[in-house]
């Protein structure tokens, strides 16, 4: 990560989750259309595995005989095993996730959660921001990550956060990831508003994730008060939205993407204002 | 513009805002930064005109000895008194716009608002969507614009809406717009929220119109009704949100970049949700 993305401000939040270097990278494709991006290195390793991919035009695909998602998801869940024993992915997550053209499309295969950044394909996720009306404007549920996560250890989350599995709808995810982290009944989590998705992309060590989250606030009552019961998250604090600013402006305690989805909350609640220098940068970049 | 476009549907309104061909434009540049793009046949006569435009680089410029902007301001505006007089330019608004290199930058010049687009300069404008909450959800003042305006006369418009004049803050000119084209007291526009920024890039006979709005949402008590001021809504009516939906959607009586603040506004208070096909699109769609 370069210098100034250590200087404070909310902007290099957004920078930090859109760096990357495609020139690295080339496509994978299933059945003619692209719909990752894997790393060189990894390319070349895929293709010594042989079957189920294949050399083609400068980047890898699935082998054309592979013609419906079951068959797809099998031989590939199959090459990752054998990754798997090689070292090459450390462990698998056993949750599937879909591999489509786009929201909505058809599953072109199911691929294990663990393996979608190597493949770059994008993932879909939902972000809640609970929050509170009192007399002293809004405040906001902040959620602290166990220690002993694999991601984010320790650092701030939404109320509730998930990735979006595939074969469970968009509102099942909500009410179960409601539920898991937050301790939220099905009613009230069921009346969390859609208020926009915002994207980004960026290179990790494992290669590219090109992440897509689907937002929504929720207005809870004074007097409740969420309990994990996943273990994921280790407190939950009820914070001024003055201090959630700042607090994402001046540190990185929070986990990276979840930097944006307070931003984007910031900004459609009127705290960030026109005025703010990076308001347009910060409007325009969240969505690309 | 294309027939597909007439088809019913919400994303259609942000590709009609941001049809453009740019391959019959060249840059216009202030002091070695460019401020915007020009038709050729508009550069060619602006060059005809000979000081203070000057060729530069395959595009246009203000000539270099124009130092500060009142200067570069003056020179313009004479130069655009001849083009009126041709018959080039129908007529000038006697508005200033102030032309920068991006939002809260210095001011390059100043340029009358009828020659915004002939120049391809990037315009601010701010939007305010004035809503009420009824037992039956949300509903939104919208505006019929008086049918002797020279910009969309007869159709719909949002409560408040005005193009961001050079010298006046934002703060100002929703104070100053909110009394002329609603009837509201400064007291109560100052409660509207900055809720972001869209924009959109459309080609237009007379040129390029590169625009940002700042979207503003005003809740309004039950009891107020807006009152216009100064000749430009013929009248005010409350609709559900349901109906505004179904109008952006499926007609073309709204005024063409209203459709987008009416979209974000749909899609921030959840009427739009992520099970629409277009909903990615819509969310990425007003913002470039």
């Amino acid at each position: 990560m370069v210098d100034h993305l250590r200087s404070p401000g909310f902007l290099r939040h957004i920078q930090a989750c859109n760096w990357h270097d495609l020139s690295g990278f080339r496509p994978f494709s299933i059945a003619g259309v692209t719909v990752g991006q894997v790393r060189v290195g990894f390319m070349e390793r895929l293709l010594t595995l042989g079957p189920p991919f294949v050399a083609d035009q400068g980047g890898i695909a699935l082998h054309p005989d592979l013609t419906d998602a079951p068959s797809r998801s099998r031989a590939v869940a199959s090459a990752l095993d054998r990754l798997v024993a090689a070292g090459v992915i450390r462990e698998l997550r056993r949750e599937m996730y879909a591999v489509t053209e786009g929201w909505g499309q058809p599953t072109l295969m199911e691929l294990d959660r663990a393996a979608i950044p190597y493949f770059g394909v994008t993932a879909y996720g939902l972000h809640v921001n609970g929050f509170v009306r009192q007399p002293d404007g809004i405040h906001l549920w902040v959620g602290k990550r166990a220690m002993d996560r694999g991601v984010a250890p320790g650092q701030y989350d939404n109320l509730v956060a998930g990735g979006q599995p595939a074969g469970l709808s968009l509102a099942d995810n909500l009410v179960k990831e409601a539920w898991e982290e937050a301790g939220l009944p099905a009613d009230m989590a069921l009346r969390a508003v859609p208020v926009g998705a915002i994207s980004y992309l960026m290179e990790q060590d494992k290669g590219l994730k090109p992440d897509i989250l689907f937002l929504y606030d929720l207005e809870l009552p004074a007097d409740f008060v969420p309990r994990n019961t996943d273990g994921e998250v280790e407190r939950f604090d009820l914070w001024p939205l003055s201090r959630v600013a700042a607090s994402v402006r001046d540190s990185d305690d929070w986990k990276f993407n979840v930097n944006l989805t307070v931003i984007d909350f910031l900004i459609r609640h009127g705290w960030l204002t026109p005025d703010h220098p990076e308001y347009l940068e910060l409007c325009r970049g969240l969505r690309r």
